[in-house]
Protein backbone atom coordinates (compact mmCIF):
# COMPACT_ATOMS: atom_id res chain seq x y z
CA UNK A 1 0.00 0.00 0.00
CA UNK A 2 2.88 2.22 0.58
CA UNK A 3 4.50 1.77 -2.88
CA UNK A 4 5.77 4.71 -4.72
CA UNK A 5 3.55 5.43 -7.54
CA UNK A 6 0.65 3.38 -6.78
CA UNK A 7 -1.83 4.42 -9.13
CA UNK A 8 -4.28 4.58 -6.93
CA UNK A 9 -2.56 7.04 -4.91
CA UNK A 10 -3.13 9.15 -7.87
CA UNK A 11 -6.37 8.51 -9.28
CA UNK A 12 -8.57 11.32 -8.78
CA UNK A 13 -11.15 11.06 -6.18
CA UNK A 14 -13.58 13.86 -7.70
CA UNK A 15 -15.18 14.87 -10.89
CA UNK A 16 -13.23 17.94 -11.02
CA UNK A 17 -10.05 16.06 -10.24
CA UNK A 18 -11.14 13.61 -13.34
CA UNK A 19 -11.69 16.75 -15.12
CA UNK A 20 -8.34 17.79 -14.50
CA UNK A 21 -6.52 14.52 -14.89
CA UNK A 22 -8.30 14.35 -18.32
CA UNK A 23 -6.96 17.96 -19.63
CA UNK A 24 -3.50 16.89 -18.78
CA UNK A 25 -3.30 13.88 -20.76
CA UNK A 26 -5.06 16.20 -23.52
CA UNK A 27 -2.43 18.55 -22.97
CA UNK A 28 0.24 16.04 -22.90
CA UNK A 29 -0.98 14.32 -26.61
CA UNK A 30 -0.60 17.92 -27.92
CA UNK A 31 3.24 18.50 -26.48
CA UNK A 32 4.22 15.08 -27.25
CA UNK A 33 2.87 14.81 -30.41
CA UNK A 34 3.87 18.30 -31.34
CA UNK A 35 7.78 17.94 -29.38
CA UNK A 36 8.02 14.45 -29.15
CA UNK A 37 9.01 12.55 -26.02
CA UNK A 38 12.22 13.87 -25.37
CA UNK A 39 11.75 17.61 -25.80
CA UNK A 40 8.25 17.79 -24.47
CA UNK A 41 8.15 18.76 -20.56
CA UNK A 42 6.17 18.71 -17.62
CA UNK A 43 6.09 22.46 -17.76
CA UNK A 44 4.97 22.32 -21.17
CA UNK A 45 1.81 20.18 -20.43
CA UNK A 46 0.52 22.00 -17.45
CA UNK A 47 1.10 25.55 -19.24
CA UNK A 48 -1.31 23.82 -22.70
CA UNK A 49 -3.57 22.53 -19.99
CA UNK A 50 -3.79 25.77 -17.80
CA UNK A 51 -3.22 24.52 -14.88
CA UNK A 52 0.13 24.73 -12.03
CA UNK A 53 2.65 22.47 -11.38
CA UNK A 54 1.60 21.19 -8.41
CA UNK A 55 -1.89 19.88 -9.97
CA UNK A 56 0.63 17.52 -12.44
CA UNK A 57 2.45 15.88 -9.44
CA UNK A 58 -1.25 15.29 -7.81
CA UNK A 59 -1.92 13.04 -11.02
CA UNK A 60 1.41 11.98 -11.73
CA UNK A 61 4.94 11.00 -10.69
CA UNK A 62 7.24 12.24 -14.04
CA UNK A 63 7.25 12.96 -17.59
CA UNK A 64 7.64 8.75 -18.25
CA UNK A 65 4.45 7.94 -15.99
CA UNK A 66 2.21 10.79 -17.85
CA UNK A 67 3.89 9.13 -21.08
CA UNK A 68 2.44 5.73 -20.19
CA UNK A 69 -0.42 6.83 -18.85
CA UNK A 70 -1.67 8.75 -22.28
CA UNK A 71 -0.30 5.60 -24.47
CA UNK A 72 -3.14 3.35 -22.82
CA UNK A 73 -5.35 6.56 -22.89
CA UNK A 74 -5.19 6.76 -26.35
CA UNK A 75 -5.25 3.00 -26.93
CA UNK A 76 -8.38 3.05 -25.14
CA UNK A 77 -10.12 6.00 -27.53
CA UNK A 78 -9.14 4.28 -29.99
CA UNK A 79 -11.10 1.19 -28.65
CA UNK A 80 -13.97 3.18 -27.31
CA UNK A 81 -14.24 4.91 -31.08
CA UNK A 82 -14.05 2.07 -33.02
CA UNK A 83 -16.46 -0.18 -31.04
CA UNK A 84 -19.70 0.74 -31.08
CA UNK A 85 -19.28 1.57 -34.95
CA UNK A 86 -17.94 -2.04 -35.18
CA UNK A 87 -21.16 -3.58 -33.47
CA UNK A 88 -23.84 -2.10 -36.00
CA UNK A 89 -21.80 -4.28 -38.89
CA UNK A 90 -24.19 -6.51 -40.49
CA UNK A 91 -21.82 -9.51 -40.38
CA UNK A 92 -18.15 -10.34 -39.29
CA UNK A 93 -16.69 -9.07 -42.44
CA UNK A 94 -18.33 -5.83 -42.32
CA UNK A 95 -17.48 -5.72 -39.24
CA UNK A 96 -13.55 -5.40 -40.54
CA UNK A 97 -14.42 -2.34 -43.05
CA UNK A 98 -16.12 -0.77 -40.24
CA UNK A 99 -13.39 -0.84 -38.11
CA UNK A 100 -11.14 0.53 -40.77
CA UNK A 101 -13.65 3.52 -41.71
CA UNK A 102 -13.79 4.25 -38.19
CA UNK A 103 -10.02 3.87 -37.25
CA UNK A 104 -9.22 6.15 -40.40
CA UNK A 105 -11.83 8.93 -39.35
CA UNK A 106 -10.28 8.49 -35.81
CA UNK A 107 -6.80 9.43 -37.06
CA UNK A 108 -8.15 12.05 -39.43
CA UNK A 109 -9.44 13.59 -36.17
CA UNK A 110 -6.16 12.63 -34.11
CA UNK A 111 -3.61 13.30 -36.45
CA UNK A 112 -0.60 12.85 -33.30
CA UNK A 113 -1.61 9.42 -32.49
CA UNK A 114 1.10 8.05 -34.62
CA UNK A 115 3.60 9.91 -33.01
CA UNK A 116 2.27 9.17 -29.81
CA UNK A 117 1.95 5.33 -30.30
CA UNK A 118 5.07 4.69 -31.65
CA UNK A 119 7.43 6.61 -30.02
CA UNK A 120 6.20 4.32 -27.01
CA UNK A 121 8.61 1.58 -29.05
CA UNK A 122 11.36 3.86 -27.92
CA UNK A 123 10.01 4.83 -24.78
CA UNK A 124 8.08 2.19 -22.97
CA UNK A 125 8.05 -1.05 -24.70
CA UNK A 126 5.44 -3.08 -22.78
CA UNK A 127 3.31 0.16 -23.66
CA UNK A 128 4.01 -0.09 -26.98
CA UNK A 129 3.55 -3.98 -27.63
CA UNK A 130 0.60 -3.89 -25.06
CA UNK A 131 -1.27 -1.52 -27.51
CA UNK A 132 -0.75 -3.88 -30.55
CA UNK A 133 -1.34 -7.46 -28.56
CA UNK A 134 -4.50 -6.48 -26.97
CA UNK A 135 -5.37 -4.54 -30.69
CA UNK A 136 -5.15 -7.92 -32.69
CA UNK A 137 -6.44 -9.92 -30.10
CA UNK A 138 -9.92 -8.01 -30.40
CA UNK A 139 -9.24 -9.19 -33.94
CA UNK A 140 -9.07 -12.40 -33.97
CA UNK A 141 -11.96 -12.32 -31.21
CA UNK A 142 -14.18 -10.53 -33.80
CA UNK A 143 -12.86 -13.47 -36.76
CA UNK A 144 -13.44 -16.73 -34.56
CA UNK A 145 -16.84 -15.43 -33.28
CA UNK A 146 -18.17 -14.46 -37.28
CA UNK A 147 -16.30 -17.98 -38.27
CA UNK A 148 -18.64 -19.70 -35.66
CA UNK A 149 -21.64 -17.67 -37.52
CA UNK A 150 -20.30 -19.21 -40.71
CA UNK A 151 -19.58 -15.83 -41.53
CA UNK A 152 -15.72 -16.44 -42.14
CA UNK A 153 -14.86 -19.15 -44.10
CA UNK A 154 -10.84 -19.84 -43.34
CA UNK A 155 -9.86 -20.81 -39.99
CA UNK A 156 -8.93 -17.41 -37.84
CA UNK A 157 -5.51 -17.52 -36.94
CA UNK A 158 -3.34 -14.60 -35.13
CA UNK A 159 -1.72 -14.35 -38.40
CA UNK A 160 -4.88 -12.95 -40.29
CA UNK A 161 -5.43 -10.54 -37.06
CA UNK A 162 -1.55 -9.29 -37.13
CA UNK A 163 -2.46 -9.07 -41.23
CA UNK A 164 -5.48 -7.02 -40.73
CA UNK A 165 -4.52 -4.79 -38.15
CA UNK A 166 -1.17 -4.24 -40.28
CA UNK A 167 -3.06 -2.87 -42.86
CA UNK A 168 -5.02 -0.69 -41.05
CA UNK A 169 -2.39 0.87 -39.41
CA UNK A 170 -0.67 1.97 -42.69
CA UNK A 171 -3.67 2.82 -44.72
CA UNK A 172 -4.59 5.06 -41.56
CA UNK A 173 -0.85 6.60 -41.72
CA UNK A 174 -1.49 7.10 -45.59
CA UNK A 175 -4.72 7.58 -45.95
CA UNK A 176 -5.34 9.29 -42.56
CA UNK A 177 -2.80 11.35 -41.08
CA UNK A 178 -0.46 11.73 -44.41
CA UNK A 179 -3.23 12.48 -46.75
CA UNK A 180 -7.01 12.73 -45.81
CA UNK A 181 -7.94 13.62 -49.42
CA UNK A 182 -9.49 10.34 -50.20
CA UNK A 183 -12.68 9.23 -49.17
CA UNK A 184 -12.53 6.74 -46.06
CA UNK A 185 -15.53 4.86 -47.90
CA UNK A 186 -13.16 4.21 -50.89
CA UNK A 187 -10.44 3.11 -48.96
CA UNK A 188 -12.03 1.01 -46.62
CA UNK A 189 -14.30 -0.64 -49.46
CA UNK A 190 -11.07 -1.61 -51.64
CA UNK A 191 -9.43 -3.54 -48.64
CA UNK A 192 -12.55 -5.01 -47.80
CA UNK A 193 -13.03 -6.64 -50.81
CA UNK A 194 -9.68 -8.44 -50.27
CA UNK A 195 -11.14 -9.49 -46.69
CA UNK A 196 -14.23 -10.35 -48.17
CA UNK A 197 -12.88 -12.66 -50.58
CA UNK A 198 -9.80 -13.38 -49.20
CA UNK A 199 -11.25 -15.10 -46.01
CA UNK A 200 -15.49 -14.44 -46.33
CA UNK A 201 -17.67 -17.79 -45.86
CA UNK A 202 -18.19 -17.61 -50.07
CA UNK A 203 -14.80 -17.18 -50.94
CA UNK A 204 -13.54 -20.51 -49.96
CA UNK A 205 -13.16 -23.92 -51.52
CA UNK B 1 29.94 22.36 -55.86
CA UNK B 2 31.55 24.37 -52.52
CA UNK B 3 27.81 23.97 -50.48
CA UNK B 4 28.49 21.70 -47.17
CA UNK B 5 27.56 18.41 -46.81
CA UNK B 6 27.69 17.79 -50.75
CA UNK B 7 27.22 13.56 -50.47
CA UNK B 8 30.53 13.89 -53.10
CA UNK B 9 32.75 15.59 -51.09
CA UNK B 10 32.76 12.59 -48.52
CA UNK B 11 32.09 9.31 -51.03
CA UNK B 12 34.52 7.44 -50.79
CA UNK B 13 37.21 6.97 -53.41
CA UNK B 14 38.95 3.94 -52.72
CA UNK B 15 37.67 0.25 -52.05
CA UNK B 16 39.85 0.65 -48.17
CA UNK B 17 37.15 3.29 -47.76
CA UNK B 18 34.13 1.96 -49.09
CA UNK B 19 35.01 -1.09 -47.11
CA UNK B 20 35.52 1.80 -43.71
CA UNK B 21 32.26 3.45 -44.52
CA UNK B 22 30.07 -0.12 -44.27
CA UNK B 23 31.96 -0.84 -41.05
CA UNK B 24 30.90 2.66 -39.65
CA UNK B 25 27.24 2.12 -40.87
CA UNK B 26 27.19 -1.65 -39.66
CA UNK B 27 28.39 0.14 -36.37
CA UNK B 28 25.64 2.93 -36.22
CA UNK B 29 23.61 -0.52 -37.11
CA UNK B 30 25.14 -1.67 -33.36
CA UNK B 31 24.94 1.39 -31.61
CA UNK B 32 21.47 3.05 -32.81
CA UNK B 33 19.64 -0.59 -32.58
CA UNK B 34 21.01 -1.14 -29.09
CA UNK B 35 20.38 2.31 -27.55
CA UNK B 36 18.68 4.47 -30.21
CA UNK B 37 19.14 7.75 -31.54
CA UNK B 38 19.37 10.11 -28.77
CA UNK B 39 21.41 7.80 -26.25
CA UNK B 40 23.93 6.91 -29.22
CA UNK B 41 27.01 8.61 -29.78
CA UNK B 42 29.57 9.05 -32.55
CA UNK B 43 32.34 7.51 -30.34
CA UNK B 44 30.25 4.65 -29.67
CA UNK B 45 30.07 4.46 -33.29
CA UNK B 46 33.59 4.56 -34.08
CA UNK B 47 34.63 1.99 -30.90
CA UNK B 48 32.00 -0.49 -32.34
CA UNK B 49 33.88 -0.04 -35.60
CA UNK B 50 37.39 -0.24 -34.19
CA UNK B 51 38.17 3.05 -35.90
CA UNK B 52 39.46 6.44 -35.10
CA UNK B 53 37.15 9.59 -34.88
CA UNK B 54 39.11 10.83 -37.31
CA UNK B 55 37.43 8.51 -40.23
CA UNK B 56 34.06 8.87 -39.12
CA UNK B 57 34.14 12.89 -40.12
CA UNK B 58 35.56 11.26 -43.78
CA UNK B 59 32.36 10.17 -44.94
CA UNK B 60 30.22 11.67 -42.21
CA UNK B 61 29.37 15.52 -41.30
CA UNK B 62 27.09 14.13 -38.05
CA UNK B 63 25.15 12.00 -36.11
CA UNK B 64 22.00 13.06 -38.11
CA UNK B 65 24.14 12.39 -41.62
CA UNK B 66 25.08 8.64 -40.61
CA UNK B 67 21.51 8.29 -39.16
CA UNK B 68 20.05 9.60 -42.53
CA UNK B 69 22.66 7.20 -44.49
CA UNK B 70 21.77 4.25 -42.05
CA UNK B 71 18.24 4.19 -42.70
CA UNK B 72 18.91 4.91 -46.66
CA UNK B 73 21.26 1.60 -46.23
CA UNK B 74 18.61 -0.55 -44.28
CA UNK B 75 16.01 0.46 -47.15
CA UNK B 76 18.33 -0.56 -49.67
CA UNK B 77 19.45 -4.00 -48.03
CA UNK B 78 15.14 -4.96 -47.53
CA UNK B 79 15.32 -4.42 -51.05
CA UNK B 80 18.25 -6.47 -52.23
CA UNK B 81 17.28 -9.35 -50.04
CA UNK B 82 14.22 -9.58 -51.15
CA UNK B 83 14.01 -8.43 -54.97
CA UNK B 84 15.91 -11.59 -56.28
CA UNK B 85 13.28 -14.12 -54.45
CA UNK B 86 11.06 -12.42 -55.92
CA UNK B 87 12.12 -12.62 -59.04
CA UNK B 88 12.03 -16.10 -58.44
CA UNK B 89 8.37 -16.56 -58.26
CA UNK B 90 6.06 -18.26 -60.68
CA UNK B 91 3.37 -15.38 -60.68
CA UNK B 92 2.58 -12.01 -59.36
CA UNK B 93 0.52 -13.44 -56.14
CA UNK B 94 3.72 -16.18 -55.54
CA UNK B 95 6.05 -13.02 -55.74
CA UNK B 96 4.16 -11.32 -52.79
CA UNK B 97 4.09 -14.91 -50.83
CA UNK B 98 8.25 -14.97 -51.33
CA UNK B 99 8.34 -11.10 -50.54
CA UNK B 100 6.32 -11.74 -47.00
CA UNK B 101 8.67 -14.58 -46.80
CA UNK B 102 12.20 -13.57 -47.70
CA UNK B 103 11.99 -10.00 -45.11
CA UNK B 104 10.64 -12.36 -42.53
CA UNK B 105 14.15 -13.78 -42.80
CA UNK B 106 15.78 -10.66 -42.99
CA UNK B 107 14.07 -9.62 -39.73
CA UNK B 108 14.78 -12.29 -38.20
CA UNK B 109 18.53 -11.77 -39.38
CA UNK B 110 18.30 -8.14 -38.75
CA UNK B 111 15.93 -7.35 -35.61
CA UNK B 112 17.38 -3.97 -35.32
CA UNK B 113 15.95 -2.63 -38.34
CA UNK B 114 12.62 -2.03 -36.61
CA UNK B 115 14.34 0.47 -34.01
CA UNK B 116 15.96 2.18 -36.85
CA UNK B 117 13.55 3.00 -39.28
CA UNK B 118 10.58 2.96 -36.87
CA UNK B 119 12.92 5.94 -34.86
CA UNK B 120 13.35 7.74 -38.38
CA UNK B 121 9.72 9.17 -38.34
CA UNK B 122 11.06 11.40 -35.27
CA UNK B 123 14.62 11.86 -36.36
CA UNK B 124 14.43 12.20 -40.15
CA UNK B 125 10.98 11.62 -40.89
CA UNK B 126 11.65 12.48 -44.81
CA UNK B 127 13.90 9.32 -44.45
CA UNK B 128 10.81 7.48 -43.25
CA UNK B 129 8.72 8.30 -45.31
CA UNK B 130 10.94 7.94 -48.32
CA UNK B 131 11.23 3.91 -47.19
CA UNK B 132 7.67 3.35 -47.05
CA UNK B 133 6.85 5.30 -49.84
CA UNK B 134 9.67 3.59 -52.27
CA UNK B 135 8.30 0.48 -50.49
CA UNK B 136 4.48 0.53 -52.06
CA UNK B 137 5.53 1.57 -54.99
CA UNK B 138 7.33 -1.16 -55.97
CA UNK B 139 4.44 -3.44 -54.28
CA UNK B 140 1.83 -1.16 -56.42
CA UNK B 141 4.20 -1.98 -60.07
CA UNK B 142 4.15 -5.54 -59.18
CA UNK B 143 0.71 -6.17 -58.65
CA UNK B 144 0.16 -3.56 -62.07
CA UNK B 145 2.43 -6.03 -63.85
CA UNK B 146 0.74 -9.13 -62.77
CA UNK B 147 -2.24 -7.65 -63.73
CA UNK B 148 -1.59 -6.86 -67.21
CA UNK B 149 -0.51 -10.49 -67.34
CA UNK B 150 -3.90 -11.77 -66.06
CA UNK B 151 -2.76 -12.81 -62.74
CA UNK B 152 -4.12 -10.45 -60.59
CA UNK B 153 -7.81 -9.86 -61.14
CA UNK B 154 -8.67 -6.82 -59.23
CA UNK B 155 -7.49 -3.15 -60.68
CA UNK B 156 -4.54 -2.57 -58.35
CA UNK B 157 -4.45 0.20 -56.64
CA UNK B 158 -2.41 2.14 -54.43
CA UNK B 159 -4.31 1.04 -51.51
CA UNK B 160 -3.72 -2.65 -52.31
CA UNK B 161 -0.18 -1.82 -51.78
CA UNK B 162 -0.46 -0.01 -48.80
CA UNK B 163 -2.21 -2.64 -47.43
CA UNK B 164 0.02 -5.38 -48.38
CA UNK B 165 3.08 -3.43 -46.88
CA UNK B 166 1.36 -3.09 -43.48
CA UNK B 167 0.33 -6.66 -42.86
CA UNK B 168 4.08 -7.20 -44.17
CA UNK B 169 5.71 -4.71 -41.65
CA UNK B 170 3.43 -5.53 -38.57
CA UNK B 171 3.93 -9.81 -39.10
CA UNK B 172 7.83 -8.95 -39.30
CA UNK B 173 7.53 -7.42 -35.91
CA UNK B 174 5.12 -9.82 -34.32
CA UNK B 175 7.04 -13.34 -36.09
CA UNK B 176 10.64 -11.82 -37.15
CA UNK B 177 11.47 -9.36 -34.41
CA UNK B 178 9.30 -10.44 -31.12
CA UNK B 179 8.75 -14.24 -31.70
CA UNK B 180 10.79 -15.87 -34.37
CA UNK B 181 9.07 -19.55 -32.85
CA UNK B 182 6.82 -20.36 -35.95
CA UNK B 183 7.82 -21.14 -39.29
CA UNK B 184 7.83 -18.34 -41.67
CA UNK B 185 6.65 -20.59 -44.35
CA UNK B 186 3.51 -21.37 -42.67
CA UNK B 187 2.77 -16.53 -41.55
CA UNK B 188 3.38 -16.37 -45.25
CA UNK B 189 1.07 -19.24 -46.67
CA UNK B 190 -1.41 -18.04 -44.27
CA UNK B 191 -1.10 -14.55 -45.79
CA UNK B 192 -0.77 -15.57 -49.58
CA UNK B 193 -4.20 -17.49 -49.28
CA UNK B 194 -6.07 -14.47 -48.10
CA UNK B 195 -4.62 -12.29 -50.93
CA UNK B 196 -4.60 -15.23 -53.56
CA UNK B 197 -8.17 -14.96 -52.66
CA UNK B 198 -8.84 -11.64 -52.31
CA UNK B 199 -7.05 -10.31 -55.53
CA UNK B 200 -6.39 -13.02 -57.18
CA UNK B 201 -7.43 -13.81 -60.95
CA UNK B 202 -9.56 -16.48 -60.00
CA UNK B 203 -11.00 -14.84 -56.96
CA UNK B 204 -13.10 -12.38 -59.04
CA UNK B 205 -16.57 -12.87 -60.12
Amino acid sequence: MAQSGDERDKAPRTARGERTRRALLAAAAEEFGEKGFHEGSISGITRRAGCALGSFYTYFDTKDDIFRALVADMSGQVRDYVAPRIAQARDGIDAERLGLLSFLEFARGHKEIYRIIDEAEFVDQAAYRNHYESTAARILVRLQEAAARGEVGAEPDEVHAWAIMGMNVFLGLRFGVWDDSRPAEEVAGIVNGLIERGIGASGRD
